[in-house]
């Protein structure tokens, strides 16, 4: 299967529930591939990535962000290592959506993790302090009819809504 | 023609120098859908787009960033106008990329502008003061055999590299 690039954007949804089933070797590195190939500012490339399978890693790493615990059920979840910069968030921002997409056209599930003590996860993954560790990305299968939950709570009790704005809203043509 | 999610991602690189030929209308909606439907932190989607065609309105818009000559010949320009926030910049990285690879997929070029002078380009577009519009991206058909240049200068001169450092380089496996 190989769907097509628009097909893949427009449906691409974040998911926090996963089967245990590992992701193939062969796809981790594809993943990681999309995100080595972003372009960013300058051509800069402000990042490495740290990839975590070890379970008890993991399991800490959940405990770093306030709506993290996805992490802790993921096959594999890769840390956005970045070095600190004017436009480093932004780009960080283009590598995820690299890998997310190229997961999701895989049949893999992704969601992104903000990790509020990225000092502590900083100090469990042996990153040297010149870098920044505020994001983490959860990869795996999905699984099937999982609760629409974020950390156990119905999803409408966190986000701030479901779907999209419509273009309408979005979109201005030529001045405000 | 719908080339698969992985080689667009793969293959996407910036386009600074564009035809004439104008987007079509119904390409331009996909890319803005793309955009639309990106993830966001809680699903906040914290921005607008607003696109820009007008010669005159590009050609001010590409005296508002230090690299943005590439604005004047675009075809079309979408400004993200996003509201501040303090994963902004790395959700608007995210819409970015899925407009861009979106682009690609649909035989376009384009390249990010960062609007050094985001005051002066807000003053132009009328967007409201609550609102900050530091990014802009550049869409047209690329133009065959341009110079690689930047500023009219070798891109050599501008970016820190050419290519993609190797995932040997990048990648971490369980701790740093």
């Amino acid at each position: 299967m190989n769907p097509d690039a628009c097909t893949v954007i427009l449906t691409c949804r974040a998911v926090r529930h996963f089967t245990d089933q590992p992701v193939p070797e062969r796809d981790l590195r594809r993943i990681l591939e999309a995100g080595r190939w972003t372009g960013s500012a300058k051509n800069v490339q402000p990042w490495h990535f740290l990839v975590v399978r070890a379970r008890e890693t993991l399991d800490q790493l959940a405990q770093c962000g306030r709506y993290a615990s996805h992490l802790r059920g993921a096959a594999a979840v890769v840390v956005l290592v970045t070095s600190p910069g004017t436009w480093v968030d932004f780009d960080a921002g283009r590598a995820a959506q690299n890998m997310m997409l190229a997961a999701w056209s895989l049949g893999l599930g992704s969601c992104i993790a903000s990790l509020h003590e990225a000092d502590r996860a900083r100090g469990l993954l042996k990153v040297p302090k010149a870098f920044q560790t505020r994001i983490a990305i959860s990869f795996g299968y999905p699984l099937k009819d999982a609760a629409q939950t974020i950390e156990g709570r119905p999803r409408e009790e966190i986000l701030a809504s479901i779907g999209r704005r419509p273009l309408g809203e979005l979109v201005h043509w030529d001045t405000w």
